[in-house]
């Protein structure tokens, strides 16, 4: 049997140490390779498969919303940059610059976007005149970068892919929908296609984007209990059209400043996923989202018949699921192993045997169950057990985050949580005081991931001081 | 009748000024927009739209021929681009450097990828070690920096997107078989996608990509007789496998150099198509890649349900393609002239006696040719036109070539041809010595272009200096 160092004992165990499982699995999983570029990998084949699938879904469910797909330039003048005073505060300490075109030094430097707001603001002011202009709803996919000073593949890099979407319209009240409604968007395609439960929310003053009136998130629990910032989307008033200039005639024919909105979600969803339903064998797939859905794999192959079986069904499902045949030498055993470790969702062997009695064994990567199907059955039998592959990730993931998320009315009581049961969520009621909100993050270490837009009643005073509570508050640790 | 500045009037003649015909178009079609930073421009919704049609074409070619889609990253550090010397004198003048992260100066400046053979090479180093691994067939949709002094849009612009293929081969003769592979692949898509006939050749010595061993490229001309290169594919050897370092075991256990090929298109494509098809009316899209194949448009349309028998036409029809209703206020004469500026390959027409007579207008944006049809022949009847259209295209634009394309001995017919006829192609004959290619440029202005794949004898002395000639060659002006 070779051993390539894919093999499951080269994993580190979760509970042993989880980011090192995490880096196993990055690398193990052939999902990217380190760079000689710090803080920028290269997505392999693998990784990218999943972003694709990824992107093919959102970009229609973008489109499905009225959005259209554009390109801005990579670069951003330091004078554009700098429009938006908020914006510039948050973004200029972390964005690359460029200063020389070939052996010319630039007259005023560029720096590669962190994020488009300006962008895409300097095109509005050119298009947007009239009412009739409006709305425009734009999204781009791209890459960007930002220069983080301690980096970790697909959570936090230099330069990651992601989409962001940016539109502009009449009013506050149609710009306030449109960034609920693509909040909800990333919900829906986080828990029907990465089978991963989110809580959705507001974030706090002091959490919001650079320029923003307010930030929505989706935030999602991690198998180690901690929390994940999944998706954001961003109210952005009418404060950068006041800061571009862009104004458009009424009906009235009067000019109005438009209200704005910008929304994103990254590769780091590749991050989340691997992190909500991996196990100690490696990666385990979504379906929705797995490059290869159904791994064939032939046994006893050298026997007559078996790889001709095992082609003849995947000529057969190819159509009903993305498929592949490991016709390689290597043993059954070490194929096992190597999708497992790639989280394909469901294994397929086919030996001498299972041929004699028209049937074959499939194997559920999520928990491990067996089934013996009959050869007349695959297409009924395969998207019903892709079906409950992404039941049992979503439902196991949100028993996880169920059992990881406590009540508590006190400092001393979050401390003791954590201490005692390990890292989670915590509800907590909060004065919307941010000396609150910092101190509870000093003493506890859980930071306020978001003020869920389904808010419940724990208490009437503040964790933290004991004053009147406004919000319900999911704290955390995060990634 | 409004007027916003989109009207036909406000095009230039093509014969008056092309490169403002040009400009007008990629404007007023909606295809791009300037921005503040030079020689980068917003790629709007219907010029991406364009792009993304593209895209899925080629991507699914791609995937046909059993490559894989990664992602490297955007920056090289200096001494990874030098590693190779040709191919850093090639490019080193052109690219954009970054040399500050955040307020931090960097240890080692970072350009942003011209091109990303380097990048390729150093990850192939990482991950190629036997025969086994041997394969690699990768490509990667990115944008790439080129600081140009003089730029357009998408004929050459600092940034431009683009796909690059990488891919690395046991043998030279598997790397020849890919190069020469993807160059069909590229002539195919051009060809019966694009409807733009063009000569597949291989690239002179002097005209060679920087670091390759030969350069592969389809040639086309375009309306005004320039010569535009679509498309390149490129033969390394094993040059950069032992610049990097790229070793593999072979079956006999002994260290070899494998081999590499690279290939590319960029968005310069849609300039192409502009270029090759385009007319004083407008833009003239090519089915294939229209984002709006068909264009429903409502005549008198306040009169009683020809709003709702558009709407029902277009529910019938969109799927058999990509279809859009204007519904707008705007008069049908501005609605012509608007889809006409933007190419749409048929307009349907629908008014009530056309209701009254179960029939319907459709008129082909190449040719305005008219067409009375039966609503109860759609299904047949559109398919049947946009096919049609792309023969159209096609056949005009080979007629173009072929007239535009002279067979010439001396140099002074060269310039005698090029004085009396115009711009176009000047097939010659070359004794390989550089400074006949270098005279022949400097006298008539006509560069080489390719010596195609397909040769032809035209006489047996060079059109230079009469010495015995070796190949023919394609020469002309080129964007």
């Amino acid at each position: 049997m070779a051993s390539n160092g894919k093999m499951v004992k080269d994993i580190t165990a979760m509970d042993e140490d989880f980011a090192k499982w995490y880096t196993d699995i990055v690398k193990k999983a052939e999902l990217i390779e380190y760079t000689s570029v710090k803080g920028c990998m290269v997505i392999r084949p693998y990784g990218y498969a999943i972003w694709e699938n990824m992107q093919r879904i959102l970009d229609g469910m973008f489109k499905e919303t009225g959005h259209e797909n554009v390109c801005m330039p990579m670069f951003i003048p330091e004078s554009l940059l700098q429009k938006e005073k908020d914006h510039v505060e948050g973004f200029a300490p972390e964005v690359a610059w460029v200063t020389h075109g070939g052996s010319e030094k630039l007259e005023e430097r560029l720096c590669v976007r962190p994020t488009s707001e300006t962008l895409f603001c300097e095109h509005y002011a050119n298009i947007i005149h009239s009412h009739r202009d409006l709305p425009k709803l734009y999204n781009q996919w791209v890459s960007v970068v930002r220069w983080e000073k301690t980096t970790r593949p697909f959570l936090r890099s230099r330069e990651f892919l992601w989409q962001e979407g940016h539109t502009i319209h009449a009013t506050a009240n149609e710009a306030i929908e449109e960034t609920e409604r693509m909040l909800n968007v990333y919900a829906d395609f986080c828990e029907n296609y990465l089978a991963m439960p989110v809580i959705k929310g507001k974030k706090t003053e002091s959490d919001k984007f650079a320029g923003a009136v307010s930030t929505y998130a989706i935030e999602a629990l991690m198998h180690d209990g901690k929390a994940l910032q999944a998706g954001t989307s961003h109210y952005f008033g009418d404060g950068f059209a006041k800061a571009f200039s862009i104004q458009y005639t009424n009906k009235e024919n009067k000019q109005e400043y438009p209200h704005q909105t910008s929304w994103g979600v990254t590769t780091r969803l590749i991050g989340a996923i691997i992190m909500t339903h991996g196990d100690d064998n490696g990666l385990v797939l979504p379906p929705a989202v797995a490059p290869t859905q159904l791994v064939i794999i032939p046994i006893a192959s050298h026997k007559p018949g078996v790889i001709e079986k095992a082609e003849e069904l995947e000529a057969r499902i190819k159509n009903i699921c993305r498929v592949k045949t490991d016709k390689s030498d290597q043993s059954p055993g070490w194929k096992f192993a190597e999708y497992e470790m790639k989280g394909v969702p469901l294994r397929l062997e086919i030996g001498p045997k299972d041929i004699e009695n028209n049937q074959c064994v499939i194997v559920r990567r999520d928990n491990r169950e067996k089934y013996f199907v009959s050869l007349d059955e695959l297409e009924r039998k395969i998207p019903e057990l892709l079906a409950e592959v992404h039941k049992g990730l979503y439902e196991k993931a949100l028993s996880n985050r169920e059992n990881r998320t406590y009540a508590c009315t006190s400092i001393e009581e979050i401390k003791k949580v954590l201490a005692e049961k390990g890292d989670g969520f915590i509800k907590a009621m909060w004065c919307e005081d941010e000396a609150c909100e910092d101190k509870v993050k000093e003493e506890t270490g859980a930071g306020s991931r978001c003020m869920p837009l389904d808010q419940e009643f724990i208490s009437d005073k503040c964790v933290c001081c004991g004053k009147p509570a406004k919000k319900l508050v999911y704290w955390g640790k995060a990634y």
